[in-house]
């Protein structure tokens, strides 16, 4: 016996090959080589893959469980997506639909740090969803994007994060925005009251993530913007590891995961890597996806999973304020509303149209 | 006039929506927010992405060229791909196929440092195709594994590298792993004369990889593997960056799982960061690319590009010795053959049977 993850392929395929292609894919995740050619026993029982099921979804396409031996993978999550859907993910009819980890490799990842109840608290946001808006365009210098974040403040809004498009761009270089945000987002809050809170956006190799978590740091911030497809997963999970005092939304730029499932990768795998609240594109916005899949999504993100804190899911991607109440219905109150450009284009009237979003989302009566 | 990057989108769509949804695209890729809520006229000549041309290509789809400003991306890897498909990748009616970039930007990545010429500098193979071959199952001790590479090593091939589900595992530890094999290749190679190299296989965040690009210089070696989709791509430019004197050869895993057309990704992507050869699989063999992609994909990884070294081309997954001069002849000199399992199978032939594949290539007659 030894201990296996099980991860959940959706394959496309008649009924008659269906057998043979859910054991290519325990061999190609395992030891990808012809299985007559090992002679050593302890692998075939201990290290290739095992065809646990295989379902007929009576569409053209087959649900098979694979077991993985977690020897294999180790508690690193580059190796942990390696032997899930490296080789794999190169077959265009095959999707990575789930995956179930042994309670010693959940333990290990850890998962988010703070996640809905340490966002919460950072907000004092109790019983309610949250909400959240976004600096754009780059291209304008800091100082006009710290006088946006000051009336977006003025609002009473939980959290206001940099557009993902901002980096270290010239126009408004890392070093000299974040303070510079961050300086004006605390003003506001101290006339406000409120526990307003700005993410900076990483971006780079470790290094430089590194560099820009401890700039925040020393701007008094706790809690970052990071997208994980964009700087590497093991990135992220490096971060999270390093930085016990800091939460992470992660942003699904890069993660067109045609094949990964999106709420495997942007609910589970980014919650078990410690990310405290995901980002994604909400139905009937800018992006295509169904209801199904968001809910799907939010309850990955945030449903039981072992001791796993749950992930705030943030549905985001041409929101408007009128959508509020459909999507605190949809939604429920473990949850954060991220409205970027809606607000932006009011102009003048931004301070005042971001506290009429911030108001409806706490007098909202959650069915 | 400002400075910018040609990204080329395939995008599904009917004749009287392609305007609106190419423009869409233009500005998801830049500002990502209403263009009606932004005052600054600098911002709309110079940072929004720009709809270059459109054109029908007769099957329900159409190629879209936007020109994106050079100043939203600087010279990060993560913050290019971020601009170039970051939030477009969640699309499943547009797939990124081709970037034009910029002399400066070219010249600031600067592609492989090594390319064909290193590589085959490093096995001394002037004139003709390299060899590889790969070391599996994983789960054997080190002790077999090095047995192995010593016993490909007498072959006289080229490159020995580990598989790409080596990683730091109990049964085979980094640390004691790639010293045994290297002495064990170098032994070999004393032996034939040969200049057999040995990659090893990287695995982790950036703190693990340049960890273990540490330990395989000490152990003599100036090759690796690293598969850029698992780590990230801002790592494997970190490591390129680091590390003047080593030569990378790209692993395609987890590559599949974004909507980027494989000449790009596995081509030019790979290759503007720096890998000095980049593993993709090969037409008929386990996977289903069609011969016409990698062709594309050779040409783009080996083609003229600015005064970016050609980076080799490694057809692979499931290639046998029998397909090598079919392979030669449809890529020609400027190539690496990777065959593993099939060599592996002939168990106490290996040595005859490497020698032969070796043979093989080395006394092709190109056409």
């Amino acid at each position: 016996m030894t201990n296996r993850l099980i991860a959940t392929y959706r394959v496309r395929s008649d009924a008659k090959s269906i057998a043979a292609r859910a054991k290519a894919i325990a061999v190609e995740q395992s030891v990808e080589m012809p299985l007559e050619a090992i002679d050593d026993a302890a692998i075939h029982t201990d290290i290739v893959g095992r065809v646990e099921a295989i379902g007929d979804r009576g569409d053209g396409s087959f649900t098979v469980r694979i077991g993985l031996a977690t020897a294999t993978t180790g508690p690193e999550v580059g190796q942990l997506i390696n032997m899930m859907f490296g080789n794999t993910s190169i077959h265009d009819d095959v999707t990575f639909e789930d995956v179930e980890l042994p309670p010693a490799m959940l333990a290990a990842f850890a998962g988010p740090r703070f996640g809905t109840a340490g966002l919460r608290a950072r907000v004092g946001a109790a019983g309610r969803a949250m909400t959240c808006t976004a600096l754009k365009p780059q291209g304008l210098p800091t100082a006009r994007l710290a006088d946006l974040a000051r009336r977006f403040a003025l609002a009473g809004i939980d959290y206001i994060k940099d557009d993902h498009g901002l980096a270290d761009q010239a126009y408004s270089p890392y070093a000299e925005r974040v303070p510079a945000i961050a300086a004006a987002t605390a003003a506001a809050a101290r006339e406000t009251g409120r526990q307003t809170r700005y993410l900076p956006s990483l971006s780079g190799d470790l290094d430089a993530l590194r560099r820009q978590v401890a700039i925040a740091r020393d701007c008094g911030l706790d809690t970052v913007l990071i997208a994980p497809m964009v700087v590497g997963l093991p990135s992220l999970h490096a971060l999270v590891r390093g930085n016990p005092d800091v939460a992470f939304v992660a942003h699904p730029a890069f993660g067109g995961a045609a094949r990964v499932a999106p709420p495997l990768l942007f609910g589970k795998l980014f919650r078990l890597f410690g990310a405290d609240a995901t980002i994604f594109t909400n139905y009937a916005g800018r992006f295509r996806y169904p209801p199904e899949t968001c809910r799907a999504l939010a309850d990955a993100a945030r449903g039981a999973w072992g001791g796993l804190k749950p992930c705030v899911p943030v549905p985001a991607g041409g929101m408007t304020p009128d959508r509020v109440p459909e999507m605190l219905d949809f939604y429920g109150r473990d949850v954060m509303l991220l409205i970027g450009g809606a607000l932006l284009a009011a102009r003048e009237r931004l301070t005042e149209e971001t506290a009429a979003f911030q108001r409806t989302v706490e007098r909202h009566a959650y069915r």
